[in-house]
Formats: C-alpha cells, sequence, structure tokens
C-alpha cells in the first residue's frame, strides 16, 4: 500500500488538489465570518502553522459578502462553507470565494444545485461535495450501510454536476464512526475520479479527537486515498492544522519541521528520559527545518535510534553519548544533555 | 477489513492474548523494578487505568528477584523484559514471572536461546520475541527492506523454538517508522499462526507519540492484525492506557467508559462549543459505563449526531436541545447546558 490513488487535480485558488499534488492541509476557521478583522487574523495565524487552504462559514448574507474583505487581508485559497441556503452560495461566489463546499443534504432541489454548479463553472471555482452522516437526505437512500448509503447520495450529486459538464469536484464522506468513514471512502475511490478531501467528523476533543482523527485519515492515506485532509478537533483550530502535519509526517507524505524520536523510558533507564524529551521538544518548538532528533534512556536501542537520526543522544548512567549523522561525537555528563544536543541541532 | 487475523491462542498468567480474544492492553512500568514498593504502586495504578498485562524492565539479577515481591502485590500478568544476558530470563522464571520478553538481536548465541526456551517450557511460559528496528542482529540479514530483514530474523527465532517444540510464542516487530512497521507485521501476519503483539517504537512524547501510535497501531488493527497492542510514549505509563483504549474504540474493537462526539466549532456555531465539551469531558471522566455524549455547535450535523448519541445536545443561539436515546427531550438556556447534559448521563 502507500501508493496514492490516481485523481484529477483540481485547482483551487491556485493551489492543486489531486493528480499527485502533495496532501494539502486545511482548516476552518471559527471566528464569526462577518466578523472580518478577527476571520483575518485567525488566518494568519492558521497559514503560518502550515495551513493551506482555509474554509470560512457562510450562515448568513453578511458573512457571504465579508468574504470580499477577508479576501483582501489573506493570501490562502477560502472555501465558503455553505448550508441550507443556495442562494449564500451564489452570494459567496460574487464575493470571490476560491472553493464552495455544499452538503447535499440540505442545499435544496435540483434547479437550486443547477444555479449553484452554473455559477462555480462561469468562475471556474470548484465545489466540494460534503456529505456527513448526521445530515444524510432523510428522504432516499434509506437501504444499506451508513457507508453505501453516503456513497450513494453522493454520487447522485456527482451525476447531476457531470450532467451539466462541471468537473471541478471534490468529495468528502465523513462520518464520527471511524470503520464507516473508511468504509466510505474506499467506495467512493473507486468510482469516481475526483480528489478526495479527508477527515473524520465532530472527532472530539484534543483528547481524543486527535486519535480517532489519526485511526480514520492514517489507515485512509496509507491506502493511498486521501488527496487533502482536514483534522476536525474541538479546539483552535490551528491545533487541527499541527496535528494534520503530524499524521502526514508519521506516513513520511510531507516533512516540516522536526521529527522527535524518544523512548517511553523504563525501569532500565538511568536517565529522566521524561523530562529530557519535553525540554528537546520545547526546544524544538522553534526549529522549522525537518530534522530527526533522538532522545533514548538506555544502550537497548539507543545507539541504533541515535544513529538513524541526524542528531541522538543515548543516555546511560550519568553519562551519554551524542551522535550526529550516524557517528558518535562525544561523551557528555547528564548535566549538559540538553544543551549539547541542542547545539548540535543548531549547527546541521 | 476489519476482520481480525485468527491466531493461536497464548495465555499468559491467565489472560489470553490471540485465538479471537479481545485485543489486550499492555503497559510497561518506568519506576527501578528493584524497587518493588514503587513498582507495584505504578501497577496498581495502570490496572485501575484498564491495563492487562503489565511489562518490567529486569536488568540485573536484584530487578529479577525483584519480580518475586512485585507479583505478591498485583494481580496482573507480569513479562520481564531482558535484554543481553540470558541468565537473567532464567532468573525472572525463577522468580515466577508469566511471560518473558527477549530481543533475538542481543540475547546471545543459540546455545543460551535453548536454555531460555527450555525453562519457559517447563513452565508453560510465554516468550515474545520482541525485535526492534533499532536492534537487529548486526552480523545476518543484511539485505532487503528493513522490515523484510526484521521479519527474517524473527522468523529465523520461530523456527529455533519450534525445533524445541515450543510454541507459546508471540512476535513483535516495532519500527519507529510507521510504514516500516505496518509492512514488517504485515509481512509476519501471513507466516507465522502466532500471536501478534503491536507497537510502534520510541514514538515519542505525547503531543506527537500519540498520533504515531494511533496512525500505525489503528492502521494495523483495521487490517486485522493485533492481538495485544502497546503504544510507547515518553510520558506516565498511564498515559499509554488511556491512548491504547482509545484507538481500539475508535474501530469498535474494545469499549471502555464514555465516547464524546463533538464538533470543532465554527463561524456558524453561537455556542460556547469548545469550553463545554471541554467542561463535559472533565466531567465523563468519572463516568465508566460506555456512554456516548453529542455536544453540538449548531443545527447543520447537531440534531443527526445528538440523535445517535445515548444523551446530545444541539446548541442554538442561548438555546439548545437536549436528546436521549434519540428523543427530543427538552429546550434549555445556555446557562444550564453543562448541567442538563449531564443529569441525563447521570440517568442512564
Amino acid at each position: 500500500m502507500m501508493k496514492r490513488r490516481a485523481s484529477r487535480p483540481v485547482n483551487i485558488g491556485g493551489v492543486t488538489v489531486g493528480g499527485g499534488a502533495p496532501v494539502i492541509v486545511q482548516s476552518m476557521t471559527n471566528t464569526d465570518t462577518r466578523d472580518a478583522a478577527a476571520t483575518i487574523e485567525q488566518i494568519r495565524g492558521l497559514e503560518e502553522a502550515g495551513c493551506e487552504i482555509i474554509r470560512v462559514a457562510v450562515p448568513d448574507r453578511r458573512a457571504a459578502e465579508a468574504i470580499v474583505d477577508i479576501k483582501k487581508g489573506i493570501s490562502l485559497p477560502l472555501v465558503a462553507d455553505i448550508h441550507f441556503d443556495y442562494r449564500l452560495a451564489l452570494a459567496a461566489l460574487e464575493s470571490g470565494a476560491d472553493g464552495l463546499r455544499i452538503n447535499p443534504g440540505n442545499i435544496g432541489d435540483e434547479d437550486r444545485v443547477k444555479q449553484v454548479v452554473l455559477a462555480a463553472k462561469e468562475r471556474s471555482v470548484p465545489i466540494r461535495i460534503g456529505l456527513n452522516a448526521g445530515s444524510l437526505p432523510k428522504t432516499q437512500y434509506r437501504s444499506g450501510s451508513v457507508a453505501a448509503r453516503m456513497v450513494n447520495a453522493a454520487l447522485a450529486y456527482v451525476r447531476q454536476m457531470e450532467a451539466l459538464d462541471f468537473n471541478l469536484i471534490k468529495i468528502s464522506l465523513k462520518a464520527f464512526d471511524v470503520p464507516t468513514t473508511i468504509e466510505a471512502y474506499r467506495l467512493i475511490a473507486e468510482q469516481v475520479p475526483y480528489p478526495l478531501h479527508v477527515g473524520i467528523t465532530e472527532a472530539g476533543t484534543p483528547r481524543t479527537g486527535v486519535i480517532r482523527s489519526s485511526v480514520g485519515i492514517g489507515t485512509l492515506l496509507w491506502l493511498g486515498i486521501g488527496d487533502t485532509i482536514r483534522v476536525s478537533l474541538t479546539a483552535p483550530p490551528v491545533e487541527e492544522v499541527t496535528v494534520a502535519y503530524e499524521i502526514l509526517k508519521s506516513l513520511d507524505l510531507r516533512a516540516r519541521g522536526p521529527v522527535l524520536v524518544s523512548c517511553p523510558s523504563c525501569g532500565r533507564s538511568e536517565a529522566d528520559v521524561i523530562g529530557l524529551a519535553q525540554a528537546v521538544e520545547e526546544r524544538l518548538a522553534k526549529v522549522t527545518k525537518p530534522v530527526r532528533v533522538a532522545v533514548m534512556g538506555c544502550v537497548v536501542n539507543g545507539p541504533g535510534e541515535a544513529k538513524d537520526a541526524d542528531v541522538g543522544i543515548a543516555c546511560g548512567k550519568g553519562r551519554g553519548v551524542i551522535f550526529k549523522k550516524g557517528q558518535k561525537l562525544r561523551t557528555v555528563e547528564e548535566a549538559d544533555y540538553l544543551e549539547a544536543l541542542m547545539k548540535e541541532v543548531e549547527s546541521l
């Protein structure tokens, strides 16, 4: 596995999703969209954290109009998230949204969807068909598994858009249940050429939502599925971006900043590995280059892992050995572990 | 997928691993094993958190002897973790260890391994062949991918044990690199009938190690691979156990305590979803029954998710709707969200 599914590239405000492009990290603001200044400030923070596409909720006309001002203050592509009222989608397009996300479960009848699609087509703006298990169309698709019903509902919208000669399509099929989500994406992946936006919906607070998102998004990415990801957390959105990158880094799909290898410590270790690893992590927070650092508590796996890292320390009793690019550099006293390690990181 | 791989059951001090048993959660102490009192105290805390098998490092003879006292103070099966010196494995068996973990990369020559295996066989004590990418045997298995080298080294030890008519075997093949780890387990899963102990080694601090472990262990479990798991974190070991259960819960493989569904909040929400979800999570920490609670910030997916939960709230502007077992119970004022929701949780 890990061979990525081939998908059609879609351009969203200059960022390519699909078609072999890197997996794009996105998030969503939780400011009041009508407050352009607050929304711009949050988006700038997200961009600094590595966010590559930003979505804003558009619950009313004033929010749709605020997109004009928000766009002036940001450089990220902006996707307008629309529910219930197709006119808000039209207004968001007029305001210069780079993408739309609509939920076929609630956007209205065929004619309304058609108006939105034709307006998007005129401006070459992609639309994400964003289905959630919690808001499946109630009147159709009653039979089959939740995953199959999500896929069938999404396919009906895909066919409708294709019939209008529109193919700037992305699709998401999110559920809280991880096996359901994986199943839905696997099914749709075989049936359409469009890029897939992957996530676990309403995944929860950082404590549990990070785990649920990592299992679900991670498994799908390992299966080769996913052109852009959004980690949903009940938390400030910048946390979603840092978690997204850690998921991608764990599968070697993106590089961003340092990777810290550290052992769990055990009865064998004669060093304060937990304290040292935490201190190293804090210092690495300011490092942006993709450096691999190892903090190891004993001689079992210590030298092996430390040698594999760009910089590593294998701690013994009161003394540790510093490695750099596979070479043993020197032995240092316990009091000097942190500074000796960071000095080598900075010298890279 | 999600059909679990068939494996041979192995009994470790009364706990069955493999053979269709639930995926067993384990951890490792980081106290000095020679300090029996401190080790017992940590193990009791781990058991309370849900740990089902505990491993202790045995770096010297005094640690091996301390197992006698530790066993008197705990009820969990105890696995002795041995490196370098086969005599410590023999001593741990004499002290009553319920399982051994040895690393074929460093335990010594064939005759030494034979002595350990025969002593374990006499007592019907299982042995885990615990290979790590960081400590592969250096002199053999030079060619092929890291995963293939790990598998080949493990298979050689399996064959050696089988030749001694010993089959109380578990195997682990851990690396820091997630795709390597997944590949190694997939390869060995097809070649042996033994239960597999799954984990990502030296995964790091909670911030990143939780993500790396969730992606790796989660993907393997989704593939049906894994009879027992250990999450390795540079943190107090009780955190490893709570993360392990969240991974298992996300794939519906184990139930333990509440599941909190909560939306990420966005510009659409008119409630403080982050604050409410955090408060609910804190209150749920004392709840042990497997209840599903939803905290939703608006009407888009709110009612759908809240209806699916045992208890849920869909917040609107200043007022929210409480659901219980799919039924709308009542509308509550914003100030009463937390208490109204918790009252229904407690009444379940």
